[in-house]
């Protein structure tokens, strides 16, 4: 029995795999509702697909959008992101959303990119300094929002948005991916784990060798 | 001259649709700002690519939407577009916004699909009794939504959104592409341009001719 | 035991589900021949991969098209479908077929639309009136068929088929989807199980509510 | 003027390409007829897109599929393709048709391949033996095809199709590419031009030269 | 338990091929990598997904690409694919390489393509002479090669590589998929298992009854 | 004729777009060498696509990768990209190459990511050391590669590769696109064109104005 329970775990844990590198922006049906797997586990996006005789209106449904996130924190931003992750509905369906809170003046999302997804941002409060930069040559395309104002992030290019405003932000953004992926640049360069060897850092970055040790010991690259 | 301002005539139309049926979500670049074609013309979302090098942040912005639609319709109801007819650095990207507006008690977008697009609803302010119909067979899956409820219209399927709330309503929703395209199901059938055989669709929607010639009068399809 | 079989089954029906959204027009591997899940199951377009050392002619084989299928029903049409769930060769290979039935003058395949499938259609016997429906605007385009006419229509747009001959008519459609799907319009919205609230139709479809009520009944919503 | 017109004229023969590569299985508008480049020019598949209020039934009609193609040649067999280049319609949709005719016992369509599509084919007439060779190891995968039978030759790989039977046979095939292309094993082989040098052929079929020269003739490589 | 070993089986078999037939130019996670199925099995390219926690730069890496191959064959050449089979990694990123090795004077890769790929072919060492032929007519496009020079051969077209050089020659190609496929034109033509009727052969490429005998003794159809 | 000349100018730049956005994995025809535009212009990737039948063994060439790179610049490397800009055959084929040369111990290619591409990279000499992080978490996956080896980075994952030998190192890598982009991430953080407003900066990357300051200038975004 016990070999057998290995292999069922095996089993479970792979499946959760299996549909992780399908997508199409065609699906092969109406809808893949995501599911949880039975066996505690890992992945990243990977959900099973539901019965779609038992999908109900909860499975396209997320509640709470309305509620100000907590931003408490040394950048002064929350972004809730509603993904196949937390609406299983949006499995194989290419699309999901965040919604963006900032603190008064100096609220930040800092340099990061979507690897698989354009953002469409609308801003409803507050007043952001927004940009992103384009890869050959490195071309910086910013605007100031105020309510009401739409702005779009191309997929892959590096972007920011930053609260310029007296109050609190908040904006709401599309994203073209049901699993965006975020790539921090800070965190990504100065806190990876294991670090990057801080000799590629300071050729790479032109920096001292003191300022690299101090970037991965902000961002936890080193301990 | 003639003969070589018409040919120029033809080659900016025909223009405007070459890059008409170009798609893929991993575009060949870092974006394609669409713009106007120099000529009078034609078509639904044909525009042309911008050099790079003259984008600005205004081609990626679209301002107003916080400003209520009107809602003095017939349906009780308004859809502010922001693709990429309107909005022409979205071009290539794959993904659109819309604003929905809608009348106190009864105001609806009435039973519609999008042939290229999943629709992601987040709600802001009223009460919307929403909901779409599986292919085969047909089930209803329905919601009713408060503010900061976010629902989910798979691609292809039939949905509308009806607000039953005191107040008037406000939505807005992200489009998994730069051009989602919309049927009405009642304008498509009984509103087209010319009509369809009324036999088809007696036969078809199981209704008497004089009520088939009514919804076409109403529909607009017969004069 | 019983854990384990649970577990099993679970695993199985998991199973069905998990390539349900995997399409590319460009296949991985040479094919791929859908097999029947071994416990009963669910699933629309879920199959499994078959071993392609064991595949055979007959994966790839589907028999009978040329017999005429019965069309004494209410529409006088029959559609016979030939896609992954009867041919499961044609999985990941992005086409099927069916073979559609007339009745004389008056059969009828009533105004529907394909959500991931462009149909075009051989006619081999009789006289076909046809057309569909573009998006915006709702442009009617339409034609009268005879044997050995072909016509396309595209994916995503409400069409038809009628017969106005005084024999059967039979035609060959190609359909660009191993599971191309299928929204019959009247059966959508009023046929929809549970029922679309009578409220948001007699207003999208402007008509009274004894005439929603009758059309719920006729198409199956309401008992 | 004469600068002008060539410029006109390269812009032309530029456009007839402009498209060419432009290809997916979910299409950014309801269609996009081809229509002909106003000068003789040149391309395979190039075609530029219609303005859609201008398209007609016409563009989506192609006539005479019940005719009998003369398969009084070589191989006796004909193929007639209905593509975007015969049906302009068909552009950016995906799926096209073909009509194979066979002369009695012996007629041909030899060991070929489509690059960009799956055929599936249903005999109307005759008796076919059909097969296709899977890519490693090569496997043959044969049938006898009799009237009302359906068979799938997936994408890219080698099959043909062999009457059998006393009579003439005739089968109608969907293919899923507007453009499937076809490549001809031995005209490929033998018969291009400029020929491929005869010592790669030799020890690649293992054939003594004087029938590598003896092939090349026939297919009209070398003169 | 007789039963349930069964199951399981199944299962791991059908898990084995439950990614198979998804491709995506936009996979859905940062990576997938491929992980051997637990118990002896089947398939092609069919592997399942490692848990991203557990990757390792080994599953990212191949050695060895430095070292000759043995030529020592009939055809004098050696091909080192360093595809999903061997490199696990690779699993849904769409790329693959491989190292070629030609004896010298005479060694070829003989006609075959990639139903998969376009092949970018970089000479290290040596003197080829390669080609390809287009689809429709059938063009030799064909060029001698030195060291560092690079050539195309497009998906899906059949070319060829033969060294005219006196010493041996190596080059390393990339191919756009992480499973191109491939198919020998002799040995898919001659040598399938079971043998392709001689008659369809015969008339086919238009060689006497015993030449293709001989060529399905050579390429090992018949016994 | 100035008007004309103008309007010409207009098409021809126009023109040089007009495919860019244009992308499948599953290209519509057998290849589209892409073409030089006549009029100076612009375009990053946009080039036009060529009559099939004028195309040369030499559109699907480029010679010269076996020479060495000059090094001697400040990060001690070159990366020698053949992609469509300078391999026009390359269009639509969804592959590219490059040769990288380090200078001896230090030579580096600084952190970077290719929105559009996988690289696999085969080692030719020297001594590398390699890695990439993972989006979430920031996980370094790296090796230290030796001649003959291969290694393989995601696309759009952060990446880098150093030269840790004592003699110079070549590299040849594939990327799964024609057109993989390249973004350097210190280019695009501190060398943006304009500058990215400090604050942002000193706040995302935790620190003071005046390192801020010193990196905008060593990456050249203030003057």
């Amino acid at each position: 029995m016990k070999g057998t329970h290995f292999l069922l775990a095996f089993v479970l844990v792979v499946l959760s795999y299996s549909f992780a590198f399908a997508f199409d922006p065609s699906p092969l049906q109406d809808f893949c509702v995501a599911i949880k797997k039975p066996t505690d586990g890992i992945f990243v996006n990977g959900k099973f697909c539901m019965d779609p005789m038992r999908a109900t209106a909860n499975d396209f449904f997320f509640p709470g959008l309305n509620i100000p996130a907590n931003t408490k924190n040394q950048l002064g931003s929350n972004v809730t992101l509603v993904s196949v992750d937390t609406l299983p509905g949006l499995n194989t369906l290419g699309i999901s959303l965040a919604r963006l809170d900032f603190a008064p003046y100096g609220g930040l999302v800092p340099p990061h990119y979507h690897p698989r997804a354009t953002e469409i941002l609308t801003l409803l409060k507050g007043k952001l300094y927004v940009g992103f930069v384009t890869s050959n040559p490195s071309r910086l395309i910013s605007k100031v929002l105020n309510p009401g104002d739409v702005f779009v992030f191309p997929i892959g290019l590096i972007h920011f948005q930053f609260n310029i405003g007296e109050t609190d932000a908040v904006a709401i953004s599309g994203l073209s991916s049901q699993n965006p992926g975020v790539v921090l640049i800070a965190n990504a360069v100065f806190g990876s784990n294991p670090p990057i060897n801080p000799d590629v850092l300071t050729k790479g970055f032109q920096l001292e060798m003191n300022v690299i040790n101090y970037l991965q010991k902000q961002f936890g690259s080193s301990t």
